[in-house]
Parts: C-alpha cells; sequence; structure tokens
C-alpha cells in the first residue's frame, strides 16, 4: 500500500439495544433551548436536591450528569491529562464491561478476549446474553500476542460475530504488556474489521521489569477505544468502587460512540455524589499508593526469586512477568492442578488457583499474589515449595 | 377449589445468563472449609486491602460481599424490619431492574410492565435484550389494574414469553397504589404461571391522601418476590446512589433466586465502603427527610386545589393521585399535548411531559411535579393556567 493513500476502516457496528431514535418535539425544543444558553424551568422535576430538599449529609444538588459528576470528572481527567468529556465515571471495570457490551453487542453477538486469562470478562458477557470467543497468548520465554491467528479468526464466518477486542495492558495473570508492534497489529485489525477496542488498563501502572516501549491505548486515535482503569488497582481500593472508560478513535465513531454510550449511562448514573466529593483528596494520594504498591510488589517478587533460588528441590520456577500484581509459578507437570491445591489446603490451610482456571494451554501452573505481607508471603511460597517437593516423593 | 388443598404454582423460571454449573474440586473444598468455619489463605489474594495497602482515605478492608457490606445491610435490615440476608445493597433501582431482568430474563423474553407508565423501565429491558410488554391502568374516577386482562394475556401465546410481573406501588405518574384485592390477583396469577414479581416501591411512603388497605408488596411470601426501594425518594438523595432488593415469597424459589442473584452481584459488587459508612447516619435521617418531602408534596397538592379553584377559566382539573411526587393535571382533550408544552418553553421557559410520554391511552394530560418551593410550584401552575386559557381564546 501507499504512504499517503487514506486507510478508512469499515464503520464501527453498533448494538440496536439502544434507542437514538429521533427526539420527540419537546425534546427536541428543550435541546435547542440548551444549545441557546437558555435554562428551563421543568414542570415535572423529579430531582428534590434542586428544591431545598437535600439531606444535610448530602448537601450537594444533583446533576444527574451522565458522564459523572463533572468536578469529580475534571478533576480526573487533570490527573491522567485527558480530555473530560471523553471520561465516563462509573462504579466499576466490571460495570464499564457491561455498558461496552450493551452498547457493540447485541445478543448472539461476540466478544473476542485473551487466553489466559481472568474468567470475570466471560461470565459478565454471559449475563449480557453475549459470547466470549478467545485468542491465544504465546509463551516462548516472555508472552505474545499471536496476531496472525486473530486475523484469521475475524475473517472467518466465526469472526463475523465478534463486536470488540479486549486486551488487557498488562494481561492477569500472564503480566504481560502489549507491545509496539502488537499494537499497531491490533488497531489495524480492529479498524479494518469495524470492531471496537476495549483496553483494560488496571495494572498498568505496575511494571515489575522495565520493558522499552510500553505504552497505555488509552488515547489511541487510530480505532475506536475504549480504555478501562479504576482506583480499585492504582490506588488498592477496590472498595471505593470507582472506575472509568475513556473513549477515543476517529472522531465520527467516537461521536456516535458517545451518543450511545451517554443514553446507556444516562439509564444507570451509578457515581454517588458521596464519593464523587472524595476523587480529588483521593487522586492526591494516587501517586503514594502506587508507589506503595508497587514497592510490595517488586519486594515479593525479588524474595520468590531468592526462595526458588534457595529451593533445595528446584522443581518450582516462575514465569517471566513485566507487570501487574500476580505471577504464575510453573510445577512438574505430573502434578495434577486440582491435587496440588487440594493438598495445599488440607495441609496448609491456603488454596490458590491453578492454570487451569485462567484456562492456560497446559498443566502445571499456579498463580500468586505478590501482595501479602514479606513474612506472609514467604510463608506462602515455602508452602508451595514443600508441598510440591512431598507430593513427588 | 377446595379450602385447605395446598396450591402448588409452577416453578418460577430463571434466565440462561448465569453460570451456575457445579463448582470445581477447588471451589467445593474452600465451600466445605467455610462451613466448617476454618479460614484459608489465599495464594491469589488480589484484595490489596487485607495486606495493610488500602488508603488512608478508606481505611476499611473491603469484604466484597455479594449483598453490600455487612454491617450496612445490618443497619438497613433493621430500619426495614426485614432479614439482612433478604437484602442487596446496589446503587439504584435502574441497577436493581437490570440486575432482575438477567435473572429472570434470556434475550427475547417480555417483562409485563404498567401503563402509564415510566419509560426508563422500557429502555433498561432493551439494554438487556427483552422486550416490555405493557398492562393496563383504568381510571373510573380513580386508577386500578385490569386484572382479567393481565390474566388473559398471561394465557395467551405472548403470554409464554413473559418472566416478570412489574407492579409500581404507587405508580409514576398515576400515583395509585395497589388495592388488596389487586394484590391478591396478581400473586395468585403470578404463582399460577411460574413468574416473579417485580415491586418499585420507592414512593410508597409518600401518601397524598388516606386510603385504607395500602401495603408494601416487600415481603409478600405467596410468590417470589423483589421489592425496590431506595435513598433517592426516602432520602430525597438520588445522588447517594443507595438502592436495594428485598428478596421474598416460597423458600425454595427464594433459595434458588438467591443463589443465581450472587452470581450476578458478585461479577458486579457496586456498593462502596465510602457510601455504607454513611448508610447508618442516612437511615437515623430517613424519617425526618421522608417528612420533610411528604409536608412539601401534601401542601403543593393543597396549593394546586385552591389555584384549580380560583381559576376562571376552570379548564384544567387534577386526576385523583393517590401517593408519590407527581400528578396528572387533565387540559381541554382539543389541546395538542406537543403544542402545549411547546408554548410553554416559548411563553414561560418551562418545560414539562405530556401523558403520551407516559402512555396514556387518551390526549390531554401533564405530568406536574409537587416538589417546587411553594412560590415555584404556584408559578408553574399559573403558567399551565394562562397558557392553556390563552390557546383556547
Amino acid at each position: 500500500m501507499l504512504r499517503g493513500n487514506t486507510v478508512h476502516g469499515m464503520t464501527v457496528h453498533f448494538s440496536s439495544r439502544v434507542d437514538i431514535s429521533a427526539p420527540n418535539p419537546i425534546a427536541a425544543a428543550e435541546q435547542e433551548a440548551k444549545r441557546q444558553g437558555i435554562a428551563l424551568g421543568k414542570l415535572n422535576d423529579s430531582n428534590p436536591t434542586r428544591h431545598g430538599l437535600a439531606p444535610e449529609l448530602v448537601p450537594s444538588i444533583y446533576s444527574a450528569d451522565p458522564r459523572g459528576p463533572k468536578a469529580a470528572r475534571q478533576a480526573l481527567a487533570a490527573f491522567l491529562s485527558a480530555d473530560a468529556d471523553a471520561l465516563y465515571l462509573l462504579s466499576s471495570t466490571s460495570e464499564a464491561y457491561s455498558w461496552l457490551v450493551k452498547l457493540l453487542c447485541d445478543p448472539g453477538d461476540a466478544v473476542l478476549a485473551p487466553k489466559p486469562g481472568y474468567p470475570l470478562i466471560e461470565s459478565i458477557c454471559r449475563l449480557e446474553g453475549v459470547e466470549t470467543l478467545e485468542y491465544q497468548l504465546q509463551f516462548d520465554g516472555s508472552w505474545f500476542i499471536d496476531t496472525a491467528a486473530i486475523a484469521e479468526l475475524l475473517e472467518s464466518a466465526e469472526g463475523t460475530r465478534i463486536r470488540a477486542l479486549v486486551v488487557i495492558n498488562p494481561n492477569n495473570p500472564t503480566g504481560s504488556y502489549v507491545k509496539p508492534s502488537e499494537r499497531e497489529a491490533l488497531v489495524r485489525l480492529c479498524r479494518d474489521h469495524g470492531i471496537a477496542l476495549i483496553a483494560d488498563e488496571v495494572f498498568f501502572t505496575y511494571a515489575l521489569e522495565p520493558f522499552p516501549g510500553n505504552a497505555r491505548l488509552a488515547g489511541e486515535s487510530g480505532v475506536l477505544t475504549f480504555a478501562l482503569d479504576g482506583f480499585s488497582k492504582m490506588l488498592a481500593a477496590p472498595h471505593a468502587k470507582v472506575g472509568w472508560i475513556q473513549v477515543s478513535g476517529p472522531s465520527e465513531d467516537v461521536a456516535e460512540a458517545q451518543r450511545r454510550l451517554d443514553v446507556i449511562a444516562d439509564d444507570y448514573l451509578p457515581m454517588s455524589d458521596i464519593i464523587a466529593r472524595d476523587i480529588p483528596d483521593l487522586l492526591d494520594a494516587a501517586e503514594a499508593q502506587s508507589d506503595k504498591v508497587r514497592e510490595r510488589v517488586q519486594g515479593n517478587l525479588a524474595r520468590l526469586h531468592a526462595l526458588l533460588d534457595a529451593d533445595p528441590h528446584g522443581l518450582v520456577s516462575v514465569l517471566r512477568a513485566e507487570g501487574g500484581w500476580n505471577v504464575l509459578l510453573r510445577v512438574p507437570a505430573v502434578l495434577d492442578e486440582n491435587e496440588l491445591v487440594l493438598t495445599l489446603i488440607d495441609q496448609h490451610r491456603l488454596t490458590g488457583q491453578p492454570g487451569y482456571f485462567f484456562d492456560m494451554e497446559s498443566n502445571g501452573y499456579l498463580a500468586v499474589s505478590l501482595l501479602p505481607e514479606p513474612a506472609e508471603f514467604e510463608r506462602n511460597i515455602q508452602s508451595v515449595l514443600d508441598t510440591v517437593a512431598d507430593m513427588l516423593r
């Protein structure tokens, strides 16, 4: 292809779940008044906070902004160096997946997600009546995405049902970042097939070793992209329930996507003013929180290597992880994964998730969190090493 | 049918969206340990708050309870005189509808909802790939539910797709409560057809005139019932984002429903600890808040009657409303509803929702909120009276 040719992708497909029929004459007149800066009273206003009735504990006037309370959204936008209007505040990335699957997929359509991967995505898609198809991450010393296989799947009959490609950057539990060449290929594939990219980047900030060229997909302009992140990982605050979607891509696709996403968001309006008023302070704490957690996971990774090096049996190793909170231990494949974990439960009161939970292609893996306090972490690892040695004795 | 016969209803139908396949051996061993009161460590624990990493602003340890944080749920249960285990805390009744439609309906199934009614339900069902069918409320001086027509619909071919009956108690915008005889008929119909009852009772506490026999459907034991309520109306706090589902009914149906609803809730886990810690204080303020709002809406209803009585033209009347925050004005049916509201926008900078927004059967209605401060409310009503008189001059 000649450089300079404008390559137009296919138009992105949206679902028929969202009612975008033309506004009735009253809604049209309301939109026109808003455009002219005319504030209209509402005969049927059901928002008690606009009429002096809000409780003292939540004294704000509810704005019912589909994308989330503006002040909180602007604070987040400043933190991310993003456009506040490109952001949707919501309760979690689970909710974000749910909205995006509704936006993009009719029942019976499919989403393409990584394998190995976290089973939550399949469960959320199923709740939307949507199937999850998988693309394979391959391991040859480090993980890579088999983009040629994705291209083949998208060209197949099965592939015509695919409406979105999910990328976890870095992936969980493999810990692998999307490499620049992979990104280029994925963006081109999505554009060529008129499908959107959903980039889950909740672990992005937790690099475990330096990888040149790692970059967030958030803000990608080459294809309609929904980047997901939140306080759950960034602030080690899964209980705060703050997540967001950042929309980017070709302007026409973005405009159409946001027109429809606003309808979905307006039906749920999930962000509480009680949380929103804490968001600026939480953002102030974000960097220190990420640093604290990064120190923990990097420290535990070093402890893990030390324990593995010191293990006289030498039966357990760790797959190279680039980022995130989890690593995969490799145990002798002759061990049954269920039997290994059941023995850990029985003898060490310690449970775990073996490779088959994540659709690993072969037997002999165990996911391990790098979050525990060092003494607990070392006990956990020692329990695994002892159990494996016992079982093979 | 002889009294004393045990009448068994049909088994309630649940959707295939929820994966309830048998647990793998590891999950089964974890459940058994829990049953025995044995606390297991988790090799792959991804909850940073259990490892001393929570931010100072949200110092609690995240419990990830699918039904919502226990202390908040217990406080709510005490307030409602309900069982804490029958409650699911979530962000809103919109979210509750979304979960329940997922629980009960596969794509292509249908939900039966009242007409006139609020259009949000149809929009939420459509987002789930589910159709909304309507049953008619009839007005003969006061509103009643045509339960014979519902029975006929449920017996029809179309009716076999119906998986839930939505009742709004009191309905919006008609303001009509479910009467004891209607309740009895609806419960029997649901039980006989194996469908669940979804009772939206957010306006229950706002009676506009005394009606003997009004009762919440929450806690109904005759059929699987999901009662919805929240702080949006009870506390005049739509921005708090606190809603709940209360499950009741025959014990086997309840157990099966909760087993599946727990899976849905566990995928989203929407309730924030930041909100949950305010819930007890908000509940302490609930009664005073409800009283304040009740005084406002009852006061404005009296003002409305005074204004209508004093109106020299006598062209506008109000339909008898039993409860809620809204009433329906009846204007001469020769007026075009769109033209009326467009004139109000043009001449009074005041917009509104006419009857066709709510699927009223005939022309000539306008919904009016009773929430505004008295001076604004009187201006609103006077604008309607003046506009109607002008348009018919």
